[in-house]
């Protein structure tokens, strides 16, 4: 095949002619289909139904040690949700505080307590003329918009096929003490679906802030969140990783079962070590009496422990596996050679990324939205929502139908070809 | 009956005498009592086990609108439960957003916000000098507790029996801008069971402070936890008054079912004004996608409406009120005339207190322990736990059976006279 580039005016100009009848025949269906949300689909909530049957009498809603969960009291989570979870997470239960239903808050309420009452003992970041954070970039928009929200700079630092940058990240951090933090999803990450080496893991449990209050926030949102039984990747754990290299206080891990029962109904935790726990507490003990024991003895209730989980996750697997497929093969045999971009083949996680041509993502969002399909806005994976090269873009494949799914997929090929076709003309 | 005030120090000596003998009786039972907490009882909770049947279909999951509550989104409540919880509070659903399980928790966000972002555009409260916050007391531990935890200077403000001295609350607030709030529990007030009176409301809506960022946090914890059917005290909606005075922006009405439902698994939600609730979900779409909308949805389809959770909070005054009588007639039969203390009678809420003779509290909470019942710690009710006369005594009553509490009340009685009789010998 030849690849745009390698194309004569003539060629480009009779291939654009093509793409522009194939795209206003999309058009013309207002077609209303979106890609932008890392939702699951119905069919993935329906897996779930069976956490409203587990609890009906009070002899449910009492825990092994004899706490009625209906009750007021448990500040840091029930015993049976902190091993489940601990399982999940390869943490031990004495290191995990349960919260409600969003790690997002717990990451939200982690920045505020630092910004209001340090880390530690540490001096308030609110006292401090400047805190930064690095951002490894593709990256999680929410993470952005929380330490934009409280006015925190944010570095770039460049996603590699391992992880983030690590000689740009041990570099920064051993010197900028007003350096504080780096956002991380280490698993499956959000967009790219890239996994941290065991390299990139042991470097950063041997990272040598200059500030004594850095943290890593290790957002472990997407652990077991495999599409396939034979080939998962593998993410050191980076709390005993730490620990083994000194280093036991450096992390925050979070995670939820946000996408493994009921998105906004489930439980989120905080893993990390006795210090930062007993740090936290002192604040927790303000802020709740407690989260919702009921909800977290439902998770105990329905998945029982992590084997259930493990089993309950392959059926997400399996419906989510057919759409990552589609749209991996779609993108292998309409753009393999065109040089119009560039994708990872993630083996979990919730999203493809891909990477177009400089300054084409915004037209290609733009023109997929005037064909009736939504995607996530180019940008929004950048710290101010600002790609340097507008070149990145989010697929989210979860939420609509293979049905839809398969539609949207062809319009954005389209609208990718037509975007790189305008691009090179225009040179 | 003859006061000990007006006994002779013979009489007092013979009094003692006989209360310690009552008082080792007690002791050498060994019992494990406890009127510290505002637990709802275990029959209490039982009223709420249809909660755990409303949900079972995925057609019982989804709002009237078409919401699918099992999936993420809607960030400020479902609304539906704007709904049941306007009525419960007398609130147009506009006003509110429904969080997750814990008022408390909105609350100690709120002066987090407050501290980091400012209230409405005012300078974050982390950059000024010194803030304040009037106290009614004796008032509720716990919301001292999160002034304390920021770093707040509380000012105490005294009870009356028509709710907190308003003579002062105005002057105060119209002369020092770094009076930045006031914490009310204004209906069945935690510990006294005061409500405030219309006049009071109508003052507090009327205010004038200084500091253009000061508000009124009106705890309404105990809106429809009423005693009786027909003796039930009346407050006025603050919301509408202050909207009435041209301070429609002064007030944060905070309200949950947590003694409703099930305490920690409850839904809990702000009321304010169109400006103020701008200004919280401009943090709060940073905070989280969203609280647990499954949980929002099971109360409503288990109350249905306000009739249903009128009716519904019916069983619990039932299962209340014989314990609330018990402690009063007892009181009223061993204390009058006698010059030991003074109580109020609350006609709803969960607790009674008790203003014991001056420096008599500490002791009395001491010596309730040493007979086996723990009773809340004496000077709790106050900012930074000081009781300036160490008098006052919270009593809660819901949690123990009826016959622990008949047997706590009367150890309670003991301790009382004994530590006064004391005092009064040693004068």
């Amino acid at each position: 095949m030849k690849s745009y580039q390698e194309m004569t005016r003539e060629e480009l100009l009779q291939e654009k002619a093509q793409l522009e009848a194939e795209y206003r025949k999309y058009q013309m269906r207002e077609l209303q289909l979106d890609m932008s949300r890392g939702k699951p689909s119905t069919e993935q909530l329906d897996i779930s139904m069976g956490m409203m049957d587990v609890l009906s009498s009070a002899a449910d809603l009492t825990c092994e040690d004899g706490t009625d969960c209906r009750n007021y009291g448990v500040l840091d989570g029930i015993a049976e949700a902190k091993v489940l979870i601990g399982d999940m997470i390869e943490c031990p239960p004495e290191n995990i505080i349960i919260y409600g239903n969003s790690s997002l808050n717990i990451m939200y309420d982690t920045i505020s307590r630092s910004m209001t009452h340090g880390v530690m003992g540490s001096t308030p970041w609110c006292k401090l003329d400047k805190v930064k954070f690095l951002c490894p970039v593709p990256g999680y928009d929410r993470h952005f918009a929380i330490t934009e929200h409280f006015g925190i700079e944010m570095i770039n630092i460049p996603m590699l096929p391992t992880g983030p940058d690590m000689d740009m990240v041990e570099e920064l951090v051993a010197k900028d003490d007003a350096i504080k933090g780096i956002w991380c999803v280490p698993k499956y990450s959000n967009p790219q679906g890239i996994t941290y080496s065991d390299e990139t893991v042991r470097r950063f449990a041997r990272l040598k802030p200059a500030a004594k209050d850095f943290r890593i926030y290790w957002d472990n949102a997407y652990g077991v969140h495999h599409l396939y039984d034979d080939a998962q990747d593998q993410l050191i754990e980076i709390l005993a990783e730490c620990k083994a290299a000194g280093n036991p206080d450096m992390v925050y891990k979070f995670s939820s079962t946000s996408k493994i029962s009921f998105p906004g109904s489930g439980v989120a935790a905080i893993a990390t070590s006795a210090n930062n726990l007993e740090d936290i507490k002192k604040q927790l003990s303000v802020q709740t009496i407690g989260y919702d024991k009921v909800n977290q003895l439902r998770h105990v209730r329905y998945f029982k422990d992590i084997n259930g989980m493990v089993e309950h996750m392959r059926k997400h697997a399996d419906s989510l596996r057919p759409k990552f497929e589609m749209l991996l093969d779609l993108f292998e045999k309409e753009f393999t050679g065109l040089g119009v971009g560039e994708w990872f083949k993630p083996k979990g996680g919730y999203f493809i990324c891909f990477e177009a041509m400089e300054n084409c993502a915004k037209k290609i969002v733009s023109k997929a939205k005037k064909a009736g399909l939504v995607m996530t806005p180019a940008g929004a994976p950048f710290p101010y929502g600002k790609d340097p090269k507008d070149s990145v873009i989010r697929i989210a494949p979860s939420y609509p139908t293979l049905e839809d799914l398969t539609l949207a997929a062809k319009i954005f090929v389209v609208c990718v070809k037509l975007v790189s076709v305008e691009k090179l003309l225009e040179e």
